[in-house]
């Protein structure tokens, strides 16, 4: 690899910050967060509000059968590789207004950039891409749409999953218009991707930019607990068959699995649906959404095998049925040595104090690492608030990685072809 | 108090069971339940089929400010004293079909044998009466509708309570064209409610009819827990203030305090609201739906100062905010012990097995007991299930409680004035 030579590319930050703030305003919530999940009405607008810029930009849209959004930019000519950048713009329910959206405005920027400096002889192609239910808020899993891509899940896998109501994400996205007919374009380059580090690694190392490395490991399960529904008063203890009782115990185990570890082990429940709910009824069935994650891939298995443990333990001696689907089962990973460097290096002269890092956090990069070259760049995220209405990044931050995205695509799309 | 004499009154039963399988249509399920909570488009419909089938007989229907109903039926002319008989029509969300409109059914058929026999020189009036939101699943506290009448709240007070979704009882009510304007009638001579016994003493016994000579003791919480609502991922798990996990510790502690008394206090939690409930972000905030009941007032004294020892505790160590509201606490009581002694006469003259017993489940009674004697007969549960789709009580059982309820409400409504 070339050692990086800063391009000259003029990024209108001005511009950045006018889409971001009106990508921002769709599904705002009180608090300043955001209210944006998958294939919801918002969600809609918001798709709208992008394809429309990037339209008025001459970029060529087509959306392919799961909703996924690419915006083509022949800076090359036809039959020229291509590099893909993007992300998502789903939200949590009440997640922030950086996670995701943030990837995909640069992008949009950095693209529109390339297409109107006066570099000539590109060797390849740039494409943005918007992948649909990043987040699993809405839909599970999570990373559907560059799953899909990815070639991990099919569409009609994708297509058939229900949010809480029993929507399906094929309903949901013919309702906002996105259930689309093309063909996914060919498998990349490199796919790049900007994101919020949503943790507090590069904050506490006075750090601008993470240059990701790699991936932790991520087992998610959903536990179903089968009990009886029974009235919460004249129902005797000793024959009760309480769903939310060992549903509470689960929960507390899949601590302790954790604490074990010494923290080498994160263990979380954020989830569980409770069947019928009510204040006087013993609850009948509750589904639990447990996810463990661990740098250290032996680790996550053998945890993962005591939470089961723990499950089948619990659920026998509350006389409860139980069914545990591992719905996530993903290794501890690297991302492109080469491309790392490239990030680090057009950091580095551009003068940005960056760090390697791990992410925690699943990505869409993680789906696309299987499929080609990916790199991922972080900016700093306020005290590591993520999934919260609080979620903050300063300005120069933001900007700062806007600028290493536009020098590494820049390099990247004139490299020689197969370099 | 004279021995009981059989009446000769003639029930339909055969009225009673045509109008029970159209009240049980109402918000019917799949399963053979009921979705059929206060005030919701179903109860309207409910309210509008039985209020029609007692303006066709003649009855004189008010509505009051929250949403009770009255059928009054002057046998004794206008200056007399009432008896009042009834339950509520509203259910849990996946209830069953017997639970408070047996009761409402059985007051409507024997009222209406009352009306057309040729028996006169009645001493009092007969009332019907359709409590609002006994069952507390949509709006809380339960027995709300009795309550206010009993004065136990105000009706500013139940009119402003919201459900889940912010909707209040007042505009519910307004929605489905019951929120009245009549004051409430005077206090009754007498209170009598028809009930299935929702446990399986009866059952367990080989008796027809329960005799409920009291009421246990009731502390009702709900205990907002507030941590972070932060990513699963990359949170350092030392960092987090996770509400699922406290709550789900409070579940387990809860439990433990039952545990602790061999079963002589019940605990139970059976809705937990978790924002933002997605499987990626770890719980900002829960609520947590508590109850504890026992017979012995001072153990259900104990229990829950020890349960918000718990809760505090919890919340501490944890490093959550804890707002712990007391929602109910009503004491173990006993029923009026004339009324007891005349429905035990009337079920042995009628030839049926009777056993007395306490209710642990709450009623609308228990809120009319305070205010004027008050008796509830039960009739058996199968094996116990109620709060449930499966809830069922056999034709028989019902035939006998409705001959057992014609039988104490004749004898009521011919004694002395006074007696």
């Amino acid at each position: 690899m070339n050692k990086f030579t800063p391009s000259g590319l003029l990024l209108d930050t001005s511009a950045f910050h006018v889409l971001f703030d009106a990508v921002a305003a769709v599904g705002a919530t009180p608090l300043g967060g955001l209210n944006r999940v998958a294939a919801s009405h918002e969600d809609g607008q918001c798709r709208d509000l992008v394809c429309a810029w990037l339209e008025q930009r001459h970029f060529e849209i087509s959306v392919d059968r799961v909703g996924n959004i690419y915006a083509l930019l022949a800076l090359a000519g036809p039959t020229a590789p291509w590099v893909l950048t993007g992300s998502h713009l789903d939200s949590q329910p009440r997640g922030g207004r950086f996670d995701g959206a943030y990837g995909v405005i640069g992008a949009c920027i950095v693209a529109d950039a390339m297409r109107t400096c006066a570099q000539k002889g590109f060797s390849h192609n740039l494409g943005v891409v918007i992948w649909t239910n990043e987040e699993g808020a809405r839909f599970s899993p999570s990373m559907l749409g560059s799953g899909v891509y990815a070639g991990r899940y099919t569409s009609d896998f994708a297509l058939s999953r229900q949010d809480a109501s029993g929507v399906t994400l094929a309903q949901a996205l013919g309702e906002i218009g996105y259930l689309g007919k093309s063909e996914a374009p060919a498998v990349p380059a490199a796919y790049v991707e900007l994101h919020i580090e949503q943790g507090a690694m590069l904050e506490s190392s006075n750090a601008e930019i993470g240059v990701v490395e790699g991936n932790w490991g991520a087992v998610k399960y959903t536990v179903t607990l089968r009990g009886t529904a029974a009235h919460t008063g004249p129902t005797p203890m000793e024959q009760r068959r309480d769903a939310l009782l060992a549903a509470a115990k689960l929960v507390v185990a899949c601590r302790a699995i954790s604490d074990a570890t010494g923290g080498k082990l994160l263990t979380s429940v954020g989830r569980m649906d409770i069947e019928p709910n009510s204040s006087n009824v013993i609850a009948g069935s509750v589904i639990v959404y447990a996810d463990l994650r661990a740098t250290d891939n032996a680790l996550l298995t053998d945890s993962s095998l005591a939470f089961e443990r723990a499950a089948s333990t619990i659920a026998a001696e509350a006389k409860i049925e139980l069914d545990v689907q591992q719905v996530v089962n993903r290794s501890a990973g690297v991302f492109d040595t080469d491309l790392c460097a490239l990030m680090e290096q057009v950091a580095t002269a551009k003068g940005y104090r960056s760090m390697r890092l791990s992410t925690i956090a699943g990505h869409d990069a993680i789906a696309l690492c299987p499929l080609c070259p990916t790199a991922m760049i972080f900016v700093p995220s306020k005290d590591g608030i993520s999934h919260n209405e609080a979620e903050f990044t300063s300005t120069t931050d933001l900007e700062a990685g806007l600028d290493v995205l536009g020098g590494a695509l820049h390099e990247l799309l004139c490299r020689p072809i197969g370099h």
